[in-house]
């Protein structure tokens, strides 16, 4: 059934694969345990939590979400008012990817700011500050960026620090879209937990949707009086799931003997040598550096459109020629290769 | 790890018990398929809408969604503008127990009404429809109905349908909140399907997790109009999951060799042989006649809490004294006649 | 142009007179002024915030807004985050008389609590208090009470200080809806000042526009942490008004040689005329006593009907034959004496 | 009282001046009526509409509202789902100076647009329509332009046309933010209702306020199904005056013998004439040519700060030093020639 036809892979997103068998092994194992509370007062979730404060440190909490979406919103809201804005690069996922829900659950309006690489520095984001104190505009309340970026590149953890540095010194506050989290640390060969409160984040939104996992997502805050909050926010969201359980076994599974390490290195490993094998290709070159899971690479619109025939992938941006290839943790070597080869050849083509 | 340390079962709530192995099952097949498109465009997901289709008839379109909150939200949310507002019996689900995600996402207002069993009428749902056209005044728009209901009645085809007549002769919808539907259709020996446009229902918040499964419930339109606006509502209602062929593979075990019947078939009866139990103790009576998988009671507050002690479950309302106990997929006839015969001895120690 | 083609007046709505001669002689005088910056950065506003001030006492803070349900829904909004809830008496205008604005724009749930007049009282506010720390419930934060109620009884200072003392004890603010406040400070023969903070409210929606004004109501809060937000509230709720100078000289009008208590004296006293005068009909009683400037009476329908076609007047229940009339800064006793002796040749009629 | 001490007018904003003596009169008049129905079921609101409709033709159906935020946010309510956008030039007052209300109470995303000179065109517009069909994006269904737009510029009644017609062939409705309308319509020498359903525009915010009104703006469409929403979308709105003939009053002076256009020539032909003064002085050139009632120039900081001592106006954009001088209906030659004569000696001093 796979959409092949032929057990190969795409690189059209890191949703596209399944889950890895090490989650739905745990979810079995989850079942196992017979009645169990409900809405998380069960020992999966608890066993899920200490195992992320582990990484992100003493003080940490973690609440458990559906989707990156619903975890994005859960989290900014623990941090604003209708009438305070969020800064973010333009073309985040909060900002062109999630059908407004931001604006539509917040109330609040998002500051996009242009970017090179998608990733936002004190600079730039200070160009969206502008109107504080003046009740005609929005005041820009939080800072939000995206680890690894929607163009795959990654921040270093004193970029992440410097920018958060200048947020706290401006009262804004740090929220992190860590969707691809786990590949940005695996990239940077740093802990998850070296986004977060020692980075001076306040609040990530951890994935582990992209990692191999089922469904499941994490808002992760260090604030007691944020912690407060976030249980009603995240009902009011509809992010509680009633068999919490079964999603804090996914995070148990992912941060069980590294797996969440070995999915992204390995992801990382796969982007990498497709990036090498793609920009050695004539006429292929790479829109962005390839630093974590994704390659942003110019491709001649009519290759585009015969490789994708073959291999799903999306174009990222019609107007540059820009395509998105992402490798998952179940990419293999032999995808890769293969699917450079028929690059190989279909530049030959158009040569 | 179950929580009662003896394999036992509680009646705490048919959330508390884990997922069907058949679901479990489809869940690993699902996983065979490789890599497939995200977001719905899967072989599983046209094979979930196919079969419900089947159930509910030509013209069914279904959207897959996290949770009950969720369903409830997304597809009020098709039927309503801001100042449209919905009836619904005091109690229900979207009353009191979604932490007003009904008013933060939709911005409508609740009309509950009284009822002495959780079912609405034309006659008691016409008392909350003052002030048509008034601009002063929230304009009912929806009929909001939970099949079975929060305290465990019925309403039969023919109740459903005379509210929906009554309801579209004065230019209402008809919600149908089904987070049990199978429980109700399997106590009255029809089909779900019956629920649905047939019944004059417009909108079905279809419930599969309460029925065995992971985490999966279905908003069924059978009306072009809203179904151009559901994709949308739904994906800013922060539900749209990215991996969804898990979602629908859920349903695909459900709907398959009437799994879904199998499981609520067997929780009704558990459920009777508990009421029937019950009541039979000297002592103990029902606060409600058991319809579908809920049994209702009056018990003294000391036995109350020396049963919670061994079989966790909720006090429904402290003010009378009344107690829930639901019965799940898993509920064994020796579950029950333990449970009962503590009950018993305990209230023979109150004699 | 007047409605009844005679010069005489309803006894519709105490928004149905226009505006007190001083207020217009204001509005004016305000216009002299020639250029002045707009939203507030005036002299009329900074006047009528220290006038303000006099009654409600330092560190009084006042936002005008254009109108009741605007300064409601401004001031409850700086008290409440969307997850948490609204206690009100059944039938409030928060509740009833605002299309919604209230859950629209707060996206938070109104608890209606029953009361036999309109007035709140711990042991009735308490029956809303339930779920407070479970996350599927809304969380109740604020108490809001009108005074004078929608039904003309007033509040005494000693009973609004006892609920906010109740509700401060359970970590509830307590809001005020005083669109007729001068006419309750009057009828206790009091000063307004004393349903502020010294008796413990934490905002105030002080009503001008049924005193005589034009358009124009403050939102008075005690607290500064409110003050810094109530700025960007305000705006973004669409209650800024550019030319201010004009609302906030209407304030200083009412708040000039006690004209808010001329007014409302004068109004209540019409009430009490109009009272005494229907209760003395055969036939006609009164469902609530007056103690403002509301008179709320039974009557037969086919006398209503009558009176109706004369002096139009508003039926307040349909179901029990109770009818509403307002008395305003206006009415004269010729108005009232007219009036009652109509009443009874129509009651004659149905004797 | 006046803000200069001396008579004086400031170029700050049209909205820093006083009413016109011919709408102090119509409210006086509003007033010896007596009592009339509240919430617009007066006489005045009846002129006021009927006026409004000799302008733009048969079907024009007018709403009155506050101020021109709720006068925008009321009529994009009326076009727009909550997952639906807006298109917008950047910097729009919708986009900017509203504090985020659109996004607040639409719960949509405004999609702002570069332009050069504020006025969108079909090419720049078009360049906002990603995504249509896409559930991961908003969609754009609605294009709002301001005439005279916020850089003084104005639309023709083609260049309207011509965008209305390119964004109905794209199934998106035209908004027009016509704060400003009157001065873009005197400017033309056409009338305002040239702005309305004959240009295609289907909802326009009308603005009195800045027309020499206390506080009047208009939501008016042409649109029956739209009418059916309008009176809910404005209540809950908070945009709904309870003594409404003081509000409609305002309308009915303005457009009273070409009250509107005589009021606006006259800002026109100030600011042109300090457009010309200004612009002939050596060292100043203007930033945007004078097309309405507002004046873009480039100024030298030192020579801004020193000219707000004397007359209060704002800086437009401080990284490129422009400024803003708007004129008003009260503005007199006198001011203009004495604050040009002003400038030309603060230039001569950094000369």
């Amino acid at each position: 059934m796979d959409v092949l036809g032929s057990g190969r892979r795409t690189f059209a997103s890191d949703n596209w694969s399944g889950v890895h068998p090490e989650v739905l092994e745990a979810l079995a194992r989850a079942n196992d345990g017979g009645h169990t509370p409900s809405y998380g007062a069960d020992p999966w979730t608890a066993e899920a939590q200490r195992l992320l404060a582990e990484h992100f440190g003493p003080g940490t909490e973690a609440y458990f979400a559906f989707n990156g979406t619903g975890a994005n919103v859960v989290g900014l809201q623990s941090l604003l008012r209708p009438f305070e804005a969020v800064i973010c690069a333009r073309g985040a996922h909060i900002d062109v990817d999630e059908c407004g829900a931001p604006e539509r659950f917040l109330g609040s309006k998002l500051l996009p700011v242009d970017t090179p690489d998608g990733k936002l520095t004190p600079e730039s984001a200070a160009t969206a500050l502008g109107g504080i104190g003046d009740e005609h505009h929005v005041q820009a309340r939080v800072v939000s960026l995206t680890q690894s970026t929607e163009v795959g590149t990654v921040y270093s953890v004193d970029e992440v620090a410097a920018l958060a540095e200048w947020a706290h010194g401006h009262d804004l506050f740090v929220h992190l879209d860590g969707a691809r989290l786990a590949n940005a640390a695996a990239a940077l060969g740093v802990d998850f937990g070296a986004f977060g409160q020692s980075a001076g984040v306040d609040v990530v939104s951890f994935g582990g949707t992209k990692n191999g996992a089922l469904g499941a997502e994490a808002v992760i805050t260090f604030r007691p009086a944020l912690e407060t909050r976030l249980p009603f926010i995240r009902k009011q969201a509809m992010q509680l799931s009633s068999k919490m359980r079964f999603v804090s076994a996914q995070f148990v599974a992912l941060l069980t003997d590294d797996l969440w390490l070995r999915s992204a290195r390995h992801a990382n490993a796969m982007a990498l040598r497709l990036g090498v094998g793609a920009s050695a290709v004539p006429g292929v070159s790479l829109a962005q550096p390839v630093q974590a899971n994704g390659v942003f690479a110019f491709l001649p619109p009519a290759v585009t459109t015969a490789l994708q025939a073959e291999y799903p992938f999306y174009v990222w941006d019609e107007s540059t020629g820009v395509v998105r290839w992402m490798a998952s943790f179940d990419t293999t070597e032999a995808d890769v290769d293969g699917f450079v080869t028929r690059l190989g050849a279909l530049m030959e083509g158009v040569g």
